[in-house]
């Protein structure tokens, strides 16, 4: 079977260069991710269907891949399927017979509307009758029949009986349909219970939240832990979006100290840093004064409206951005109560008494200035190395969950969505029963930050260093020579190869060229019996012949 | 909902100090894979099924995990499976009035006959008629209707048509049980294909195959990867073995070079000294060797049970292998013929020479001796820092793909099976096309490595080093001062902490006790007013006051 192997779409293979790379990366965040006294977890790739369903939206449910159950899969399902198919051809000779005959149409309508009246007495006979009480499914099932049997054969609208001047055949018809429908419906609704328990990871805050409770006995709080694992997405692939990706996050959870909201600004400070990405901007709200403006303008329901409008601010100007929140419904004089934010500039202090004044008549405004008035002195304090502070009150990412601190780092120079993002979450276990723990936490997004260093050129030379000589080799007696050498060096930690095969010497040294590997040993027999080695360098061509400690210290 | 959190079975969470010991020794893996030239790839968790279906055996194929398609998964099975319902009512009808009827019973016979006789043209007919030829499974399930139809409606050994002799209701009874079982063999044996398209990676080899040939024209070979990535299997849970575990593999591809055999012995020797895991034994054997073996005693199908019996000798000693042997058929000439293998001792070398007279008369056997004896007889003279090389002719794993050298890691002192295996498999690209690609490689198992290490507590106390020190937490005033001091100390990679609330210092205290923190650092209004700092060893208890650049130092 010689089929053109390919990979699905949405996914990556890994040279060994973008290995090096992407490993530069996640080894550097590491670095200072434990220096901040983050400790490393990881949980497995899949988690129970019920852990992660309904934690990210109808949206992000649909988006979740699901594993099929292992062994017989349809096992359990087709015993349920077996049982009904007999009651359903059972039902249908019932009903087939019952309707070819005009006059037995009214004792069927009854029938069904006997049903309908005494619902639960009727499943739970089917239930006995059919599997001893012990399956949901049935009485689903059931209900969806009825349903079908209704809406096909008679009209619930005034209770016309659609079957009178039908023909035999057209009732036929109708009832193969409802059988049709049925089993349509069945299994595209109720299936997927049945074969499917286990889902791949959609992110790792789910996971992290559920190791924390899981494991709340073993752990001290408040935890730092970081996790850089891959999650995977059944979103529509498109540039710089994959199915399968990594997240690299850093969260918190045990306290609700603003300390930690400026430890992660100075983590990200750290990081782009240290990867010579000097300059990023990382902005900063709180879902406090999102909350206080919503309040300002008096209408909560508008304010995702207010900031996607306010967010244009540059782009269309003032005019056109008061223009587009009255379309939304926003009232004039709520946009007069906050005609500040449409001068919005200055220093970040600036910025911030303006806020206060704006959010005067609003507690939970107020709370959030305060928080934001902390974390920005302070960092003014403290300083950073290379970051910028920016106070941005249209940033509103994952408003839904979002408490307090808001965060969104942006790249300098390049054209590059967000390259990290994170923020303050007060209810991070409730989910999984573990009340009152808030939890803050920042993620970075190594496949952007690897287009930016690419981009801008900032991978150092050294990352994608690969084997430092090649041994020609010239055959087993010149090549035994030559691996003694090698065995020394390796356990110098010094990166040579011996070619495999006693290739043409042509041959060989074009290898070591397309490897991009810098020298070339030569051990032939004459280097054999001088004991020495002939060092040649492939960019500058030039050779020189070497004992074994200066060919060492040649290659150190 | 408050569910109490679990995760699957087989899988596993990785605590801070679980993780820390696992990078240890996959970073001891990384350095040696690379010191002797090999680079890292990394593929996708998921392929296409066809990638990896009817690679590893039947028993694999059911232990690979089936990812279900996305969206309306049941979509297109649910449009298939609409017209055949229609078209089976229909025919229920048929069939039910024809067969009601006894004069109509001939021509129903007739009809299936006809059907039989001329099947490739009635087929055509229905696909044309249902799906314009368009879909396979029309074709598929219509055979099974009609070997379903046979089976149940007359005898095909003597054509004896069942129907007669039956009432109406058997007849009835028959047909619903016709269709009963027509949806589950159909359900069963045909949905996977149309509900899953992706499958979790079973093993590295085979993604590593179809990369090769997907990249070949990117690749320079002999081309030298290594790969550490989780593998998933659908096995039953044990101690030990798990659903979702990480294999270390290193693999050469492209050359037939028995200097890569002998390097390989030589990178488990590095890795497993480096690891402090002296005197590990590397058992070989060559599967050359296995069919000379088998081609002497005159039974390749008996090879299996030879080894299996043969790999007893210490157990029930030489009779008792001999007896199990005859019992499983080998005949009495061929044991004698081997009569060596049983007093199979001494040197690698004096086997070797036992094995080069034993296996005179067999060609292939021979060729495998020769290639055992280069390997032995180079490492022998290249010596090993701390392995044990061990010739087992009993060493047959993954006999049905390994062509050459095969390899077996077994470690010291504890009892724990293979920690390690590999060999050489001469067609690994064959399934994708590409060929004429010799491969060899080993493989590392991280898990019972790190069960070894355990047992012998051979984890430097360094491994799960935490944070250095903790500043205690005096309130905003004081903890403004201890973070300047954090900030400088943490870019000199130094790792330090401030307790993020002003929390009752004894509580603070036994916080850094219970995560194991030497060192608290006090830095109170006194300090901060003397611009001190106290540094308190939580283990001796003893206190100290220091400048910064002394506190700096002791950290250090």
């Amino acid at each position: 079977m010689a089929q053109k192997p390919s990979i699905p779409k949405g996914t990556r293979d890994f040279s060994p260069a973008e290995v090096a790379k992407r490993n530069y990366i996640s080894s550097k965040m590491k670095h200072h991710f434990e220096v901040f006294g983050f400790q490393p977890i990881e949980t497995p790739s899949f988690e129970n269907s019920e852990t992660l369903m309904g934690k990210y939206g109808e949206e992000g449910d649909r988006l979740i891949f699901k594993i099929l159950n292992s062994g017989d899969y349809l096992e359990k399902f087709n015993r349920i399927l077996l049982q009904i198919i007999h009651k359903l051809v059972n039902d249908y000779q019932k009903i087939y017979i019952d309707l070819s005959n005009d006059k037995n149409r009214p004792s069927f309508i009854e029938h069904i509307q006997a049903i309908e009246n005494d619902y639960d007495t009727y499943v739970a006979r089917l239930n006995k009758e059919l599997f001893n009480n012990e399956d949901e499914l049935t009485i689903v099932s059931f209900k969806d029949i009825l349903f079908l049997v209704k809406r096909h054969c008679y009209d619930t609208h005034d209770k016309v009986n659609v079957f009178i001047n039908k023909t035999k055949e057209e009732i036929e018809q109708l009832v193969i349909t409802i059988f049709s429908d049925f089993f349509i419906s069945l299994k595209g609704k109720h299936m997927v219970a049945y074969i499917s328990e286990k889902a791949l990871r959609y992110d790792l805050t789910v996971p992290f939240a559920r190791y924390v409770v899981q494991h709340q006995n073993e752990i001290e709080f408040p935890f730092k832990r970081y996790q850089i694992q891959p999650v995977w997405r059944a979103d529509r692939p498109q540039k710089g979006r994959f199915r399968e990706f990594y997240q690299c996050d850093a969260d918190v959870v045990g306290s609700t100290s603003l300390w930690q909201e400026v430890e992660l600004v100075q983590l990200y400070d750290a990081v782009f840093t240290d990867l010579g990405l000097g300059g990023t901007t990382i902005k900063i709200n709180n879902r406090k004064i999102l909350s206080g403006i919503a309040e300002v303008i008096g209408a909560k329901d508008k304010l995702i409206d207010f900031t996607v409008a306010l967010d244009k601010l540059d782009k269309i100007g003032e005019d056109g951005v008061k223009k587009e929140m009255l379309e939304k419904g926003i009232s004039a004089t709520a946009l007069e109560k906050v005609q500040p934010l449409f001068q919005f500039t200055g220093t970040v202090a600036e910025k911030i008494e303006k806020l206060n004044q704006l959010l005067a008549t609003s507690v939970e405004g107020l709370k959030g200035v305060e928080e934001l008035r902390f974390i920005c002195e302070t960092l003014e304090k403290l300083g950073l190395q290379t970051a910028l502070i920016d106070l941005d009150v249209t940033l509103a990412r994952g408003l839904n969950y979002y408490t307090g601190a808001i965060f969104e780092v942006v790249a300098p120079q390049v054209v590059m969505g967000s390259i990290g993002g994170g923020g303050r979450y007060d209810d991070l276990t409730g989910i999984f029963g573990l009340k009152n723990m808030s939890g803050v936490g920042i993620s970075f997004g190594l496949d952007r930050i690897y287009l930016v260093l690419e981009e801008l050129g900032l991978f150092p030379d050294t990352v994608s260093a690969t084997t430092k000589a090649l041994f020609i080799n010239y055959g087993n007696h010149e090549s035994l020579y030559a691996m003694e050498a090698i065995f020394k060096l390796r356990r110098a930690g010094i990166k040579v190869e011996l070619y495999p095969d006693a290739a043409k010497i042509a041959k060989q040294f074009q290898y070591a060229d397309k490897r991009g590997i810098p020298f070339a040993v030569i051990a032939g027999l004459s280097e054999l019996e001088r004991m020495e080695f002939g060092l040649k360098n492939l960019q500058t061509g030039e050779q020189v012949k070497l004992n074994f400690e200066s060919l060492k210290k040649a290659l150190s």
